[in-house]
This record gives structure tokens, sequence and C-alpha cells, in this order.
């Protein structure tokens, strides 16, 4: 029974903590722990990751240094992240398996994947990214680099650059990635949704400056690397219909039919659990056996059918 | 006839660039040219690659942000660099591959590298990392951090921070390395002599604030996957003796015994050559068959024989 574990950004660094090394290192253990508990109870486990509060630090660092060192563009930024956040899960990973007596190589891939450039995402950039800047300083940033800029909040700080987030066609590195699972290995791969990059006239792949939905992008790894079950790890324990309201109610299991429909009803939060439900449609319609969205905490018990949302084809 | 090619960090950001992103692929194209000549011409080919001027430029960004964001430590911005060169060079093989007519799959391996805790490298710290100090903020630093930092240089900004530079003992991933090479993928692998790690007491992995020698790592890895050949690309054509003397003399061929007195003679420059040329007697003692030292235009001429400097058992 293979499983592909997509982990939220959020579980490595949180909002509100400093983001130091050691506490990402910490939320990483919490999260290798539960990942030891599947291979324990035979689960073949391959992992992939989001990255928006890293790649977020990366840009800020990239904007502070400005002055004297010319920002990197995100693609590069992207692959730093995937560097940084898969050497923690790797390592990690390693010494718990071997506390655990389990022998099972561990491997980071650093991954692109391919979009359309005629999504329409790119006409209509909207995925805020990187730091906050003044009414003032967005007008340069639109004059100089030609970023668009959105207000994204009230008060003196604003505005934040945006860009566009298109849908995920394919992961270029998936053939190598699905031979290194099958034989065997835990891969750590596509992470922040993996490197945007398009296909040029000449047929080369070349990065964009664009960022990717992580859980669309695990269906695409999860579909490709032939995983049964599909685990979306966030921060909720499931998801519900009239989420945040009075009438508030957990989902426990949807077919993919229903759960279109009510994501066509507009239940699920935008850039929160749409995509995530989407993700789960799509990889039941591909051939998967089941998608599931929970906590980490309900990761165990939600792949036995005992917590979480459970889509089934 | 497996050859591991071991790019200078410089051969991708040179000194007197910006560094722009679109500069750095430039040189990464130039690079990858060359190693598809030799894959043409029948060589199985792996790769490494330094990092210096990228570690040394995301260090600098650390310190920028200082105010807002935590530095990372040395082991995440090696992972960070890892990604950075990976993806460049992945994505530029695939590229040229696709171009080529050759299916050949490319990956790019986050890599640790375990040194000893024990190197007396630890106790003497010498390697110079990161961007350059006045006095007071060397004072500064010292007390804050507990970083030894060294005068390198005359004048005001004369202080850097040093770093251990302990003997790579291991790379932590060479099995995985080896499996994907022997299966026919071009892997990339070790980047900046792979992220430095030691062993704590409870056996756990850990990383430390080191570099590790790329040249010195190349050679573990070159003899861990089972490669023929180590090949060393630098900025000269070989190495020389009596090196920027009136009497500089190129080096054709030595034995490894011969190579090991020039090298206790002081013939080759501490921090280049000297490292390059330990690494090649270091391979060639452990049953590679030849290591190579030049420059990337020569890189085909010099494993046919035609040139560079090249020591055998």
């Amino acid at each position: 029974m293979k499983v592909l574990v997509a982990l939220g950004g959020n579980a490595i660094l949180q909002r509100g903590e400093e983001g130091r090394a050691e506490e990402q290192f910490r939320h990483v253990s919490a999260a290798v722990r539960q990942i030891i508990r599947m291979i324990r109870q035979g689960y073949l486990v391959a992992v992939t990751h989001g990255n928006g509060p890293q790649v977020g630090d990366i840009l800020l660092k990239n904007e502070y240094a400005r002055s004297i060192l010319p920002p990197m563009p995100l693609d590069i930024c992207g692959a730093e992240s995937q560097g940084m956040i898969g050497y923690m899960l790797q390592q990690t990973l390693l010494n718990h398996l071997t506390t655990s007596g389990l022998e099972i190589p561990v491997i980071t891939v650093i991954t692109q994947t391919r979009v359309d450039p005629d999504d329409p995402a790119f006409l209509t950039p909207e995925k805020p990214i990187g730091p906050y800047y003044t009414g003032e300083e967005a007008g340069h940033l639109r004059e100089e680099r030609g970023w668009e800029m959105h207000r994204v909040a009230e008060g003196d700080q604003g505005f934040r650059r945006v860009v566009p987030s298109p849908d995920p066609l394919e992961i270029v590195e998936h053939e190598s990635i699905r031979t290194l699972s099958d034989e065997g290995f835990i891969v750590i791969s596509a992470g922040g949704g993996g490197i945007p990059v398009c296909e040029n006239e000449g047929g080369k792949l070349e990065g964009v400056e664009a960022v990717i939905d992580k859980d669309l992008a695990a269906e695409r790894l999860a579909t490709a690397i032939g995983a049964d079950t599909l685990l979306i790890l966030t921060d909720v324990e499931c998801a519900y219909t009239g989420f945040g309201t009075g009438s508030q109610h957990p989902i426990e299991h949807l077919s993919g039919a229903e759960a279109q429909e009510l994501l066509d009803a507009g239940e699920f939060g935008e850039g929160t659990m749409a995509p995530k439900i989407k993700a789960c449609i799509r990889f039941v319609e591909s051939g998967g056996k089941a998608a599931v969205i929970t906590s980490l905490g309900q990761a165990l018990d939600a792949l036995d059918g005992r917590a979480g949302t459970r889509i089934i084809p």
C-alpha cells in the first residue's frame, strides 16, 4: 500500500514563530514520527511538502540584500527551499529510521513541475508572495521590475507582489521518482509544488515567475508514482461543510462526484480547503484508491478510515 | 567508463560578476556542453560541484536580514545552495540531452557528508566564509554568536568568520547515489562537498558549523560509486611545479607516490591546488584508475590523455 504524504509548509515553520532552524527541525521531527508509525504499519511512503513560509523568508532575505546582490528569481528561490526542507526531512527521517532499526534509504530529489505557458493564471496573477510594501515602494517595484503589486491589507504596508499560480501539468522527474519509490526508497520530492517551468518554443524547459499549489502538484505526483492513497496533512482534522458557521459539520466520506458538487457550491475556502478537495477529486478520478485530508496527529487513524475526510472514486 | 566530473563553484558564479541568475545559467550551459560531449563519447557521467560563491551570497543575504529573520546555520545554507545549483545543472543537462536526442534521466540528490567530531580542524578553524566585517563588528560577533573571527585583509573591513574544514569521511547517501548511477541516471550530488554532519552520541546525524573541501568530498564520492576516473575541473589547464615562479612547469603524469612527494615539498598552493592533488592521490590509492586535473575547455582532451595533469596508481 503506497501512500504519498503531503505535508503543509506550515507544518514545519509555523506562523508566530521566529523560524529558527531548531524550531523547524522540531516540527520536522513531529511529522517524521508519524511517518515512521506509517512505515511500521507496513505502508510504503513517499513524501512531499509545502514551502510557503520558507520561500517567503528566502525572498525577504533577497530583498534585504538587494542593494549589493541581485535578487534571485522565484524558480531559484524555490529550488533553495527544496534543498533546505528536503535536507531537514531527509536527515530526520534517516535518524528516526536508524533508531527504529529500519534500514530504508531516503532521498531528496530536486523537482521541476511543468505548467502551460498559456495557463489563464498568467493573465491574472493572484497569489501574494514575499514581503509587504508601502504604496510608494509598490509603485517603484511595478516600474523597475514589472511586478504586479496588489493591495492585500489595510494600512501603510498593505501591498504585496502577486504572481500566477498555474495548474501543474506534470512532474518533470516523475519517472525517476517512481523508479526510486518502486525500489524501496523513501523519496522526498516536488517540494513547494515543484519548481515551475514552461517548455519554451525551442522545446527547452525554463523557470517561470510563478508558484504552484503544493496539493495539486502532490496529486500529479501521487498519480504518476502509482500511489494508492494521497494523504494531505493540514491544520484541521477534516474538511467541513459550513466551515466557520453555526452549522459547521465534519465530512467523513465523499465520492469524487459529491466532493465536486460541494466544491462547485463554494463550500470550501479558496486557497485553503478548495485546492485540497480539488487535488483529492483529481486523484480518485485518475485511478487513485482514496484521498484523505486530516491533521498530522490523526494521520494514522485517518489512513485506517477512523478519522479525517476520505474521498473515494 | 564511469567519470565523476567535479566542477568548481567558480565555474558557475565567477568573481567580478554580479551573480545574476542568467549569468549563472550561462556558465552552467558551458559546463553542460562539455559534459554532453563526454556522454556522446560513451562516458558514464556523474556530477559534483563547488558552492563557494553561492553559499557566500546566501550567508550575506542572511546577515542583511538578521534584524528580522534568524540567520540559518551553515548546514541549512549549504542545503539551499545544493538545491539552487543542482536545479540549474539538472534543468540545463536535461535540455541539452533532449536537444541531442539522448534520453537519460538526470537527478539531483541532496547529500550529507559525515565528518569526525574529533577532527583536529574543529580546534583550529581556518576557512574564511561569508561577508567581511570591521574590527568592531567582529568583536560583537565573537561575543554574541561565539564565532571565530580572523583578520584576513588589511583595511577597515578586514575581518571574516572562519570555520573548520574537517576531512570528509563518508558520503552519507553514497549507496543511493551508486544505485542510481549504476542504473544509468546522471546523478548530481555532494554539492559544495556535501552538507557537513557528525554522528552525535546517540548515533544520530546532526549538521555542524563547518565547510567541506569539495575535491576531497568528490574523491570519497568517486570511490564510493566505483568511478574509473575522477575529473577535477578548475581555472587552470593543469597542475604545475614552480607555479607562479620563473621556472613554472606543467605536470603531465604523476604516480600517486610522485604526487605525494611534490605535495609534501609544498609545490602546490594550500586551499587551491593542494587539496585537488590530495584528492587525486587518495582516489588512485583507493582503487581509482586515474585522476585528472584540467580546465573545462580541455576536459575531453584530458580524459583522452592529451591534456591536463593525470595521476595514476
